[in-house]
């Protein structure tokens, strides 16, 4: 990793500069909206759907809201993680030289998409890329990665061991270490799709008004991003900071999983969570980089948490409304919206009538049908149930109905 | 529907004056491009994978394929339906008047995506529509169409039965049958697809000619269609007459549900068909019209079927790879692009080594996750062996992995 004394400040002008360095080597995914989707989260929910959340008795918010939709699914490797790591290995290249960089190669410890998105962006420069997996890893991920050119080292599945292949790997190779979010090189690349966000919605909205809540034409108000160990989130708020777009994050609570939550409401990081939340890609807790920006006001207005029903809700609505494949944790902002009625009613209060045009980053679609399958099995007869009972419909199933 | 005598001819200037009528309706879907799939389609299939089929003992083709996913899954009501639905009730109004044709109404039966696009083409001019449906279909689906503003009547299962509640409405209100494929207006509706297809193949070739398989950025020389009752096929065959971009016709051939390939064969269309199929928007025959269109070598240049598998097979590589959610009928076009051995022998012969770019219609995304889940079921185990022998990968699966 290029040394951090040498990093370039956590700015928007640096996210500008990481997005000239990594534009040849990542898609700019497309922005889509989507009409039954911002419907249904300009409906009220039901007071039967509050039921047993911490707002049963309150009045469900009425917030209007735009929705555009960052399809980072649709990213190279299927996610967004190919914009950290292709500007991590970019600064990289500049401060060691290519011939250095090739000598010494990178290593990373991660059975997911980082791990991908590192072999990628290494392969893509002809350097070695040494990637340690938890030897329990599943075959196909491990073959996708090694696809990649990349040479795996299995460790054992703590972070002990993995650490301690990681610390062999350097002694052996002097490759370089490159996190998969806690870095500021990595912050930055992953801030990059903010930049196009923003941009794509006001085109969007130039060509099509209706698009937005304003009727002057104006484009986003806030943008909402999942949140794990905080590298896309932190990206995006020190992207969007000083433009007067506001920036959300969204976690699970299943377990504790809503670690940022927490430790900002706390005044302190959270440094340990274990939560087996669907959102398999937002289990991590933040790390001191990402820490810093999250925890600032003026960097990240607000965080809010869902339950993993929130998250399997909006996941069918995303699969089945939108026909777009994502991963539970890509949907974790908009359930938020669908979902947190203190998130909705924060809406309906700072937007007012005019309402909000909000940016939700889908932050990838690596996951499989089996893996789908499983996630939805429990909930078979009750979805059955609700079939049944559907002709007894509230404002929010009309909304949902109406397509087109 | 506009009187048959008055129906425009079946020529590709009549599909462009449709696309005149509906493109103010309609979405303009995008269409995708996806490396990987078009690395597999230009893959040859393993011998492991030709054995127990009829190409056993045959040398894998090896063609050179790009393809050009024409994304009708992001159609308004989820399905290409809408574009036939819209052209039939704009005709009707030119016909007989807006007055008239509100004073009458339509009808149609139809349980799936056809009624849902007559509900809306027929709501957006204010115009009654009644549609005819079995009792016991499901509840979504009723209250799917209800939300378009459409009158429900009821019927028993048989085509006896609905057709008798069609007649009963007709004699009562007027209103005019809107068959859902087997009629002019319907044919010149879907084909405006083709249109579109070609066009944004052509811009998308223009922007990066390494989508093309042609040095001088040529676009399509073929396109490939689902074919069920055929309105789609058929159209998109008339909409390119003339141009010479091949069209060809895909089905799934499951309980004899490639009705139209055989009659083809044959000489003589084939009227009754009963399958199961997966691919359940493909179960229904050519009518009378569309397999005048579809019989004509001069329009479709041939017909090919795929087993339920090859369906499955597509579909996954759609959901996981593409991450675009497609129901089953949609990928009959790719399976045989990369499963059938005629047709990549043909490709392969036809092209030699430059290839050819091939448009893919997707027609449509309206299908559930539990309908996922019940397809992939059986299979899972059979994919879990798979996954354990995947370390001894054929150059295809390699392919597969290389995600990118």
């Amino acid at each position: 990793m290029a040394s951090l004394a040498n990093t370039p400040p956590l700015t928007r002008s640096s996210v500008i500069n990481a997005h000239g360095l990594i534009k040849p080597y990542i898609h700019t995914t497309p922005v889509q909206t989507n009409a039954t989707l911002s419907t249904l989260a300009s409906t009220p929910q039901s007071a039967d759907a509050l039921k047993g959340t911490e707002w049963e008795s309150q009045q469900p918010a009425k917030p209007n809201i735009k929705l555009f939709f960052k399809c980072e699914n649709f990213q190279r490797i299927g996610a967004f993680k190919v914009r950290g790591a292709f500007h991590a290995v970019k600064r990289l290249i500049e401060e060691q030289g290519i011939e250095e960089t090739r000598r010494r190669g990178v290593v990373t410890h991660s059975s997911g998409n980082h791990a991908q998105a590192l072999a990628l962006a290494a392969k893509t420069f002809s350097i070695p890329a040494h990637i340690v997996m938890p030897s329990i890893s599943t075959p196909s991920k491990i073959e996708g990665t090694r696809a990649q050119g990349a040479t795996i080292h299995f460790s054992g599945s703590t972070s002990q061991e993995r650490e301690a292949v990681v610390a062999d790997v350097i002694k052996q190779t002097g490759a370089t270490l490159v996190p998969p979010y806690n870095h500021p090189d990595i912050m930055l690349g992953q801030g990059t799709m903010a930049l196009e966000l923003v941009q794509q919605a006001e085109e969007l909205i130039g060509k099509d008004g209706k698009l937005s809540v304003h009727a002057d034409g104006k484009g986003l108000d806030a943008v909402i991003v999942p949140c794990g160990g905080g590298g896309m989130l932190s990206g995006n708020a020190i992207a969007l900071h000083g433009t007067g777009i506001k920036v959300f994050g969204a976690e699970p609570s299943f377990q504790g999983g809503d670690d940022a939550r927490r430790g900002v409401e706390a005044g302190q990081r959270i440094e340990s969570v274990k939560t087996l939340t669907i959102a398999d890609g937002l289990r991590t807790p933040l790390g001191d980089y990402t820490w810093r920006i999250i925890s600032d006001r003026a960097h990240v207005t607000g965080l809010y948490a869902v339950t993993e029903e929130n998250i399997k809700d909006a996941m069918r609505l995303v699969l089945e409304r939108m026909k777009c494949f994502v991963e539970p944790s890509a949907v974790v902002g908009l359930a938020t919206i669908l979902y947190n009625e203190d998130f909705r009613s924060m809406v309906e209060n700072e937007a007012g009538e005019e309402g909000w045009n909000i940016g939700v980053v889908f932050s990838g679609g690596n996951t499989t049908i089996e893996a789908i399958t499983k996630i939805f099995a429990p909930v078979q007869d009750k979805r059955a149930e609700r079939q049944e009972g559907v002709l007894g419909m509230d404002g929010r199933k009309e909304a949902e109905n109406l397509a087109g």
